[in-house]
């Protein structure tokens, strides 16, 4: 017998679904909503539909972007479309976009190279790449993909894949990160930031 | 400038709002939803609207229930209906029920006697139930709070408010949980073990 009402329980099975959400925890939040005016409730079941529907991929970057037509970094006149970003994910762009340093355009994969998890280049957004790269017009790649196994692995194919193209292929500096110490930094990044050491 | 497409940002923001969701938490959650299927989403949006709007409180022993009504609880001929088990939380409900060992009724408070929250007597579901002791048809009020300095507090309370009902107020049990160890075992557990031991 369950004890909880159905339409509860029902929101209960709903939270447990999330990724790192247990049954106690699906159980708090559906409590916490349940004790929100109707209003707020509402407002994030709306938030739910609106995100699934509104939202698309660039035709261009296939980052997320809302409506049709390209992203607004893609439609911006200020970008320079010679310089390609690739990142894995959405949120790297977000992360990029922070720094306020990077003027060029993206190119969101939509995940990396894992033969542990069957994803292969074609699950990817390879082809998307290639067909930006046909007319000549971009000069450098930069792979700014994360430094681990899998991200790796995907720089490397797509610089294979992307050089024939005659365009430059960057990858992001490896080293100690700022406002670090370099007692916690792990060996593998003290020797990137050694190999990879600038005049002053 | 927000690099997230409005209708995702909003998705973000309302997970974060959530308690224990932080900010990056939401955004792992959001693009979770925003990956499954159209349905999935839909569901979720609809499990909470319905929980919103088909959960209310039991008019008899404010346990949250489907429907206009008593409870299941409440409402079944089987239930010893002159035996209250007095609950801060619906949760407790669910895990008296787990027990399978009680056959009275419930009567949930929705919280307890905080001071520091302030959170009084009139916060709670307390007039509700010594409206249920009215009548004389309750022998027994279980006293099931947690054993914590609220839950003592909002115990010790409710009691001196019931007894004038001529009703035998009790308390849950204190002692080392089965098959806990010994060892492990905390003074405050260890002392009121030792006060409650009973003849073997």
């Amino acid at each position: 017998m369950d004890y909880f009402p159905p339409a509860l329980e029902r929101l209960v099975e709903q939270f447990a679904k999330l990724p790192g959400v247990g049954r106690k925890s699906a159980q708090r939040l559906a409590f916490y909503l349940l004790n929100q005016p109707d209003q707020a409730a509402q407002e994030f079941a709306d938030a739910i539909v609106q995100a699934k529907a509104g939202i698309s991929c660039c035709p261009v970057c296939q980052n997320l972007t809302q409506g049709e037509g390209p992203c607004p970094i893609c439609a911006s006149p200020r970008r320079d479309r010679g310089l390609i970003c690739v990142v894995a994910d959405p949120k790297d762009v977000v992360a990029m976009e922070r720094a306020r340093e990077y003027q060029g355009v993206y190119h969101v994969l939509h995940g990396v190279i894992s033969p542990m998890s069957h994803v292969g280049p074609d699950d990817l957004r390879v082809t998307q790449l290639t067909q930006r790269l046909a007319d000549g017009q971009v000069r450098e790649v930069i792979m700014a993909t994360n430094p681990d196994t899998e991200g790796e692995t995907t720089a490397m194919y797509l610089s294979r894949l992307v050089k024939p193209f005659g365009v430059k292929v960057t990858r992001l500096a490896y080293g100690i990160p700022v406002g670090s110490h370099l007692e916690f930094a792990d060996e593998a990044t003290l020797t990137r930031a050694l190999e990879g050491r600038r005049e002053m």
